[in-house]
């Protein structure tokens, strides 16, 4: 009954032969959403640097938005108040909401962990509150996000099995309450999320303990921590299996290029990170041939675009010598450029997975992606 | 035979029976420029938060750029070699820039006037540079401006009549060096700089030499440098009839909304500020019923938008509430929205004029702005 109230489905439309890598798409109460995706990251209500007609423009499907800055500013309370998150903000499409466990349990000595949840200190104010996962769920209702997140902690790496072993019984046990705590009346798809560690038992057990409880989606948390690369891929590769087919699949706050191509390759469907649009305000930028520091003395007068095989906006009307120029001079526009531009190589460059998947050509596809960067397919 | 090979012309096409408020038509190498007008400040290639797209959304119809921060970063040559300063900033319309004798002579300890010119140490790198009358020509002519301006002191205020008596001579034996040092085949216009500081007499003087040299217009320096709002409109109201009818005319670095709409009213034909543009990243926003600060409290959860009379981008989609939001997370938005209403603000001001002195109705435009503003119009 609650199940046919809830437009969101995930439909399978092609599996790679050569690998994990698969074709899908998302049906929110917003909109439609092609996997794999990657979806660009607005912290405080706002893309930084983007204006939401650019998101459109260089085909951002659906944006993630952060419980814990929204709730202590401007407040989860004056946003649902003003229309929820989406009026707010100027962006009709699909918002997802992480849960706020990420942030909190980032505060260190600001925060306190107890069964009930999590007590902390505002990093604006030192004020006190309390992230529980009843109030998260609450939190991202009141945002009206299109799809929300379980109440978890994001396991730092490396840790002790014995932490690992309960904090992910307890993250299973707030995921049980943030699946109870969900107002039957909102659309919103609920996601669990698989902690465990780096430990592929625990990983094993969290994935279980989270198909039992039942849920739209099911991320991977706790990856992309501090580990080294192929570490993470080993996780992916034990841990992706374990989820159901017919979910999407998320891996949480993941990551370079070369890892959302390493990830679809393993079948995941959604991808969130800061790099891109965090490397961008500082002039890094992301080419097919890989990255390049706009503020070198080598770019001061090249004519050339940031990435000659780039068709966006950015590419079509600017050179490199004058990106330079904006870095160097601390302009506005220097991030709202390169923002522009790393986002579209992100979104541009999942765009062109989808439809090496749907041709069944993955394989050659992420070939020739490292081959462009002059690195080898990694084993 | 040098000024036909100059494409610029101006055309008085109305003027208002009740004050001396004109309208009329620039023609320059780069577009048609209808008067008055003002002129957005891209000091070093980029209208602070501005997209090229934007400016054209909001009518801009020349933009200027400052010689003395391009001269020293990037440097004009580099610009040259790339194409010149509209090709580098992606702005294919007219552009003004400065002589950079304004800033130049801002910094104080740090230059050294003399007959040849003025020597100064970079505000960036403290190296040593001279700007003379002939090398402000030289660069600008290498940026590529369609208006180029002579290069003169701007005189403080206040200031003894004996430093102004001589500055304005060495400003007006500067001007001729100006009009020499003029590729002939350069197709920008040059404006000259009538100085004088307060002194009646000495602007006449200024006045009658700058039309013996010649000029494709004419521009009043030297004001809005901290006198008071009654001496400016003085100045203005003696200095402007010492001016070409059929030239345009020019009152630099003015102003706020009420000394646009006073300088029209007087016959000014051009404006620049960077008020609209640095208010915009300090939160003040221009409306028309006046200035309001968006940091404020009041604005915490107001739906409406900056100005419920203003029809541009920002305030058909986004609340105070939400540019409150903004400014105080220091988002990189909150400047490129606010700037974009603050900027549709001034030009939206000036084709409004442009309408009423066309009808021949400026004085009742005039009235109704003050009104609005629960202002008085001035005497
Ligand atoms: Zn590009
Ligand atoms: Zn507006």
């Amino acid at each position: 009954m609650q199940r046919t109230l809830k437009p969101f489905s995930f439909e399978l439309l092609a599996g790679d032969p050569g690998c994990g890598a698969r074709r899908g798409r998302m049906i929110t109460r917003r909109g439609v959403i092609e996997t794999p995706v990657f979806m660009p990251v607005g912290t405080q209500a706002t893309v930084k640097g983007m204006l939401p007609e650019a998101l459109d423009e260089i085909g951002a499907q659906i944006i993630l938005g952060n419980t814990y800055h929204l709730y202590l500013r401007p407040g989860h309370e004056l946003i649902a108040r003003l229309g929820g998150l989406h009026d707010f903000m100027n962006w009709s499409g699909p918002i997802l909401t992480d849960s706020g466990g990420f942030q909190v349990f980032s505060l260190g000595e600001l925060r306190k962990i107890s069964e009930e949840g999590v007590a902390f200190q505002s990093h604006l104010d030192g004020s006190r509150h309390l992230l529980t996962p009843e109030s998260s769920i609450a939190i991202q209702e009141a945002l009206g996000a299109d799809i929300i997140m379980a109440f978890d902690e994001c396991i730092p790496h490396p840790a002790e099995r014995e932490y690992v072993v309960d904090s992910t019984a307890r993250s299973g046990r707030w995921a049980r309450r943030c699946r109870q705590a969900r107002r039957p009346d909102d659309g919103a798809a609920l996601f669990g999320i698989v902690q465990g560690g780096m430990y592929r038992d625990l990983r094993r057990q969290s994935a279980e303990e989270l198909r039992e409880i039942g849920f739209e989606g099911y991320a991977l948390g706790g990856l992309s921590v501090g580990e080294s690369t192929e570490l993470m891929y080993e996780v992916m590769d034990y841990s992706l299996p374990l989820l159901p087919e017919d979910a999407p699949r998320y891996v949480m706050g993941v990551g370079t290029p070369e890892n959302l191509v390493e990830g679809i390759a393993r079948g995941v469907d959604m991808f969130d990170c800061v790099m891109p649009t965090r490397n961008a305000r500082n002039g890094v930028l992301f080419t097919s041939s890989g990255k390049l520091s706009i503020k070198q003395a080598r770019y001061r007068e090249d004519e050339s675009p940031i990435d000659p095989r780039c068709d966006c906006y950015v590419c079509r009307h600017y050179s490199r010598a004058y990106l330079r120029h904006l870095f160097r001079a601390n302009e506005i526009l220097s991030s709202v450029l390169n923002t522009h531009h790393n986002l579209h190589y992100y979104l541009n460059l999942m765009a062109a997975a989808r439809v090496a998947i749907e041709q069944g050509s993955f394989t050659v596809f992420r070939r020739d992606f490292y081959a462009q960067r002059e690195q080898t397919v990694p084993a």
